[in-house]
């Protein structure tokens, strides 16, 4: 499949999933609809569409039909936008999608309400999916989201107990540990599983794609914290160096304090303990913290350098790359030939090379 | 029931609620472990108790046993602890139950991910009670929850409405519209239905029993707008006149401002649009506005005694609990005779006569 190709799959997809979140959002003219307009914000942002394109693919490369899975296609981007907007408050991110964050914008009470909203919102497409696909495998696609809310919130507490910790020695694995808790359950894994559930594939099988799911999702990651620090915002959509400014633990990030010299390492330390903002939520624990300077950000982008660290950040995000390749290969007997199984392929070598 | 028959009878179902939720809730020692103990931060504080009393009380009066509901009780706590965390977010509450609240305590970051956590370990116990309950009343137990999280999230969108439009023109209709949403559906209605589903009520009679618990709600919600004025605040927990310094619609705010001089009138309007924080949130909408000083909320509390307004909500409690009364006679005849039963009689008068 040729990029161009490819991504005209991916946009096919974002606008069917987006069509289908439009039905699943009430639009009552009396009440609550400017809630439900900000509900539709991220939705309608640019985006790659990945989620909505690998629960398809995954369910119509098995042989399932495109109705079967839309629902469910759009619940999931329903929790995926309500996470985003509710990381962007806790991360305090600036840019989203090209635009300001949903709390910039509007305020962090109305940003967390209709976060909350969609999550609310989720549920009852859910409970609708008994009458469509019946009830085995309606029920494993609410457990399967079960699964994946409980495992994508734990990524985010342990990130956040780093943060509070001051945690700064960190492993690569403590890494790929909560990126695949935080980012593969929800965008990579559920959407595979539950496309799979769709299109009624036999369990046993199911863990051989979402393995291929998992391993793409970490390459994914690694690529995504690449072009935070050497992307082009106008294609990257967010802040270039915003995961320096928020201090991420991001597996290039803690390559280039494992590898820094000991003074160094420990200046970037005290760099990285600063705040973003001044007193930016009010918090009664960070009043009195000075915030990042812009020169003391370029003193952590030149560690970086030095330290080869995103040369180091291409090559294990490669090797999960190939991983993903033999897991797919593990599994492309008994996917139907044609465009759905290609996609699948071909997302191999996009989340590598691509630009945003 | 005395009231103290009845405080015992609240305290019995809370820690059974609470017990269970400490089975919901993983105990990890190696990861999240921070998270798991905030989430339980909330509901281990001295709380009234009314909802695991309302969703035990209904089963048992209809013959269900308690390990029936249990399970369902406690994710209702989960729920309404998480929407407790971001209302005060939202809300730029400073007290709860007591102390606190999450967000002063820890930061807004960690209190978004506390809340989400706990609406994330919500869906799992839900899918357990096919087991327990049998596929059917467990789906419906679903349904309720799907239709509490739609409610309430709708009520928080309107109450946010009125905020951003600056709405005060309202009539009593429109503020128990907002608590029926707001309130009702998740600490009176559903706890109810979900008791009375539980022990296998005939559907048709389910809206009885609820619209009984939907009438008790908005006299318990009036009587909590006249204790967050005219309350103590080692009973209450929560700062005394929260209300008007956050610019809470509250039947007593609204009869005011209608019954006001019109100089009057203005001069409580221009004072309700000033902020109660300096740039709590960072919001862009925010900045540059001034806060209420304590002589302008002053004068809000004298127009409030001025205009008679505590006694006019007094009045509408009073009627609300009556109409509570008459739906609770439609359904005595089917409720066992009993402690259970005595219970649910008993709240109507709690709710009025309640310091706290």
């Amino acid at each position: 499949m040729t990029p161009a190709e490819l991504h005209l799959y991916l946009d096919e997809c974002r606008e069917l999933v987006t069509a289908e979140i439009r039905r699943i959002i009430p639009a009552d003219p009396r009440r609550g609809a400017a809630l439900y307009d900000l509900m539709l914000d991220y939705p309608l942002r640019e985006a790659k569409g990945l989620r909505p394109a690998l629960c398809i693919a995954a369910c119509r490369a098995l042989g399932g039909k495109l109705e079967a899975v839309l629902r469910s296609a759009a619940v999931l981007e329903l929790y995926h936008n309500a996470f985003l907007i509710h990381d962007d408050i806790e991360d305090e991110s600036l840019l989203r999608r090209g635009g300001p964050t949903l709390h910039r914008a509007y305020g962090v009470p109305v940003a967390v309400n209709v976060g909350d909203a969609m999550l609310a919102l989720s549920l009852q497409p859910l409970l609708d999916n008994i009458e469509t696909l019946g009830l085995g495998p309606a029920l494993r696609i609410l457990q399967a989201v079960a699964r994946m809310t409980r495992e994508s919130v734990e990524g985010q507490a342990l990130e956040l107990d780093w943060v509070r910790r001051a945690a700064w020695d960190l492993a690569d694995e403590d890494y790929v540990t909560m990126v695949e808790q935080k980012t593969c359950w929800y965008s990579f894994i559920t959407p595979v599983a539950i496309g799979a559930i769709a299109a009624r594939l036999d369990p046993g099988r199911i863990d051989a794609l979402t393995s291929f799911a998992r391993r793409l999702g970490v390459a994914f990651q690694i690529q995504d914290d690449i072009l935070n620090l050497a992307g082009d915002v106008d294609e990257y959509g967010k802040e270039i160096g915003g995961d320096l400014w928020e201090g991420k633990r991001t597996l290039i990030l803690l390559h280039a304090l494992r590898h820094a010299a000991p003074e160094d390492r420990a200046e970037a330390i005290r760099i990285l303990a600063l705040s973003r903002h001044e007193s930016a939520h009010g918090s009664a624990s960070e009043a009195g913290t000075r915030v990042k300077t812009p020169d003391e950000v370029r003193f952590l982008r030149a560690l970086v350098d030095r330290t080869g660290s995103i040369d180091h950040a291409r090559a294990v995000a490669s090797a999960w790359a190939g991983e993903a390749q033999r897991a797919f290969d593990g599994c492309a007997a008994w996917l139907l030939p044609g465009v759905h199984r290609d996609l699948l392929q071909s997302l191999i070598q996009y989340v590598l090379e691509r630009v945003r």
